[in-house]
């Protein structure tokens, strides 16, 4: 059985050759992150998503979060490893200090994240919705709803959930029709009653803490139509009394749990909500634009869900082809030998570790540029460093999970038949991935947002700004004597040539032809994440080289770098001058047929 | 709820136009092929898909098949349809009528199983092992073991099983360890005595009928190792009495059934040989090569199963697509519309409507080759429409079955969350669809076949051939008026200039690098396949405009493929030349790696 060791090693390259730690542990406020505290963090979660999480994987899979009258309990295992989760500290690693959180990077709970998903996406669900609602709380909050709620949910005593969607309001959310209606009481002061019901409410119901803060999207009664009067409330599954003890059940109550495809330990709530008691956070009718705001980091996190389950994957599909003995080397010998021999298992493999490694990278590097726009005192550089995170987080959410669905297929396909076989473990990781490209905004909605938000709008500054990083990386490639970055660098400048190319037809077509623009928005996100993880592989080669060439202690790490680049760029970068082709002249057929002409019964 | 209908007139429109149904019916013993028979088969055929069989596929899935002390219960209401299914006569519809079969054409049997298999994919498995079973004893058996099997199998009262996987054979049959013993008896004559464990037999154990025919490969006390040692076998679940009645149960039972990741209903059995009773099929040590000979028909079903599962993931995306209110008209207009309107989910839709329609032309213009070369008496135009049905069956199989599950996954995307949840039914055409590309030979079989036995080994004699056909059809295509026929075109040629380009390499490559030459074997399938499929849709776009231009009664649908087709070279043929990078230039990264440099943990 395949057990999930972190990848420690290319982590910490990631962080320290690629993402900058040593930098930023140098501004303030991160002068703890340094590359030792890293180190302690990364061997420590390791150590917990392998021990603690890891063996409930497949179990949690196989048992499910049940429902009975109301109730949810969560796979045998689950209270108990969520308990070690909250005493080791993890829920509140990179949070405001404030409120009781380490206030670490992001760069570093990001691989933190990676790893407790890799172990385990369904545990990590509840976790991560937690964060988010803290998150939308401390934007939003008054000083006396954070002071009942936050403590609690920084140490993991009260878990936090979101509630958006419901049956007729999905990436729709101008069509939520929960209401919200203001009212006043000596006992609970100012408040709201909350009626209407919710669905795909991840661990909207569970067993795992004595309470559940629901963050709601809702209308007030004279509130405007459409997303501009939709606001957010605070509706805990048990009030609070002035002393921070529980008192009534509020009426949010969880209907039924979902029979899904995948992530079945984590249970998918129907929330319904009568006349329950509710608080506005912030003020009326903004709530969509505190979501907004809280969204880059929702998606930042799905994205890396994709790098995990990719990671996991992987794992699992190596240890299969190097153990699985079966028909003989091309290059001759009468004996059967361990698949991974196999020139096309091996093409497989790589396809899995180039691509979760230049994800990864692209994904750590967005996060330490999130980091540095925070902590940056010089506004424009803020804003400057502010706009690529805005630029690259579609890319990361839709490219990602994309991909991560991708590689565990290519994990079941490594395994032959037995990947089909539930308990060989491969297929749980495709169900499990399945989900990561519709959640948290579907690909096409990041694709939109990327083609119309974060490129049309703003004239396509941010991206042009990103292209001319990558005229200037070619030319320390250019200097290379290496044949394999040779390689990379022409495949990396056709690619950026093929963005270049989509991004002036994108600025000549959004206003005067939307359709055409948006037409192409998903093969433009999938060309900006493989040049985008071709431009990280390419400068992990030049990394790699120098350490090579300096003689470092670990040469086949590094020499294996370079390989996974050269690889990443002649089986997946060289799709880019086709996908440039199919964003450009491919929208005509799109909307040419009628809404008639799909069906030929 | 999404029902199934057949597409009758695409399937006309690919029988009539592209594949040369007419031609067919002059041809000896096909003269009731006509296409008014072929039109009331249809009609009859897609009746039963869609009242019958559809009905049963998610009741299916959800119940799966159950085993219990060695007998396998199958979902409810299959026994009911595998009997109407048997009344009906579709059990034997192409095959031998001197058995009782109706010997019509492949061609026409190919729309018939497409409808089975997109209704019932579980079920349909049943009747096609069986006619695997059939077609293997057709070849291979004596006149005394036909007699009594054949026309029990032909009209389905008995169905039959493959049996070659054991747990440390699968891809490589060489390592078959099952052994069968000569014995005789007074009362059973000559027979072998089978003893040993093969997994993944579908339908190896079941309610439907009340006997079930194993064909078992195992090896005699004294057959050479490897593949030249093994010998084919029919193992009855029950003996048979000479009368014909049925006799002792025999000693191959089922000692349990897989839990898998889709296809529930279709019980994938381990089976136990103790001593069973036994008789040769053909001659000792040539079991391999009967095998061989029926692999084709086997591998062109299961690429038939892609289009199929395509087919059926489309027209459910496509309901809920039409019905689903979400979001507004990127033109105008303050209401929510059918997310059909949106440019992303068209292209998806679209996506799948034309990979499907290119999949179906391609395995219907390939099983009408394998009627033309069977009844042609020419026998050099017989070999070389072998060859094309040689050269075209690992990418009927490999590229279909690829495309399938793109396809069922598409299907999924487009219904956002609510193609997570079980019930919606498109999770289980991505679960059923999943094993697809592993069953009759991964995908990195069918490519290392198609590379090495199809192109490599006749020094491509073959693919040369179909290039040239390309390269008429280049000027037939140049003559048109048509601006989307024009885009077509070019991007055809490019198409056939990339899969001549990797074909100069496989020639180059195979002898001296192998390992070279199969690095970029599936990438070469998938382009073959593109290629493949873009050919037939440029057919099929110059018939359109014929069509069109005779002011035919149906103008929309001639239209909707002259759109169709232009979409598939913009979006899916557009990819050709990269494929042909990473075929030409990609093998050197794929085995540069130690196996210990994979893991960076």
């Amino acid at each position: 059985m395949s057990v999930y060791v972190a990848p420690l090693k290319d982590m910490r390259f990631v962080l320290n050759e690629l993402a900058g730690l040593d930098e930023l542990s140098k501004l303030p406020g991160y002068q703890d992150a340094t590359p030792d505290t890293a180190n302690a963090i990364l061997q420590e979660a390791s150590k917990f998503a392998t021990e603690v999480l890891d063996p409930l994987n497949y179990s949690g899979d196989q048992e499910g979060s049940k429902w009975r009258d109301g109730a949810v309990t969560t796979p045998t295992g689950f209270k108990a490893a969520y308990q070690l989760y909250c005493e080791g500290g993890w829920s509140a690693l990179s949070l405001d200090p404030e409120w009781g959180g380490q206030g670490l990077p992001k760069l570093l709970s990001t691989p933190v994240s990676e790893m407790m998903t890799s172990a385990n996406m369904s545990f990590s669900l509840c976790p991560m919705l937690t964060q988010g609602a803290i998150e939308a709380m401390l934007l939003s909050g008054s000083e006396q709803l954070k002071k009942v709620f936050l403590p609690r949910m920084f140490d993991g005593r009260w878990t936090g959930t979101m509630n958006l969607t419901e049956p007729q309001a999905g990436s729709d959310l101008a069509l939520v029709r929960t209401k919200a209606v203001p009212a006043s009481d000596p006992t609970l002061g100012d408040h709201y009653r909350i009626s209407g019901q919710k669905i795909f409410i991840t661990f909207g119901e569970h067993d795992l803490t004595e309470n559940i803060v629901h963050l709601v999207l809702a209308r007030t009664p004279d509130a405007p139509e459409g997303v501009k009067g939709i606001s957010l409330f605070i509706v805990p599954k048990f009030l609070v009394q002035a002393d921070g003890s529980l008192g009534a059940r509020n009426q949010a109550t969880c209907a039924s749990i979902e029979h899904k495809l995948g992530i079945h330990a984590s249970p998918t709530a129907v929330m319904v909500f009568e006349n329950a008691i509710g608080y506005l956070l912030g003020e009326e009718n903004k709530g969509l634009s505190y979501m907004f705001i809280m969204m880059n980091a929702a998606r930042f996190a799905v994205g890396l869900e994709g790098v995990s389950i990719a990671e996991r994957a992987f794992q699992r599909a190596l240890a299969y082809a190097k153990d699985r003995v079966q028909g003989r080397d091309l290059l001759g010998g009468a004996k059967a030998v361990p698949i991974i021999r196999h020139p096309d298992v091996r093409r497989m493999l790589m396809l899995m570790k180039s691509q979760t490694e230049a994800m990864r990278a692209l994904a750590y590097v967005v996060s330490a540029a999130v980091d540095f726009s925070s902590r940056t005192e010089k506004t424009e550089e803020r804003q400057r460093l502010q706009a690529f995170v805005d630029l690259m987080i579609p890319v990361v959410k839709g490219w990602s999970t994309e991909t991560g669905i991708e590689v565990a297929s290519l994990g079941v396909q490594v395994h032959g038949g037995m990947g089909f076989i539930e308990e060989t473990g491969a297929a749980q990781h495709l169900r499990d991935a399945r989900i990561t490209t519709i959640y948290e905004g579907t690909t096409g909605i990041q694709a939109n947002d990327l083609v119309g938000r974060k490129i049309a709008r703003e004239g396509g500054v941010t991206v042009k700004e990103w292209l001319a990083v990558l005229r200037k990386i070619d030319l320390d490639l250019a200097i290379s004597g290496n044949s394999d970055i040779q390689a990379i660098r022409s495949r990396l400048a056709a690619g950026a040539q093929a963005v270049s190319v989509c991004v002036d037809f994108i600025l000549a077509t959004a206003g005067k032809d939307p359709n055409a623009a948006f037409a192409g928005a998903v093969p433009f996100l999938k060309l900006m994440g493989i040049v985008a993880g071709g431009w990280q592989m390419a400068r992990a080669a030049l990394v790699a080289e120098k350490k090579i060439a300096s003689n470092d202690a670990d040469q086949l790490f590094y020499a294996a770098k370079i390989t996974t680049a050269r690889f990443f760029s002649d089986h997946v970068l060289s799709q880019a001058p086709g996908l440039a082709a199919t964003v450009v002249s491919g929208a005509a057929a799109v909307m040419a047929l009628t809404e008639d002409q799909f069906l030929s019964a």
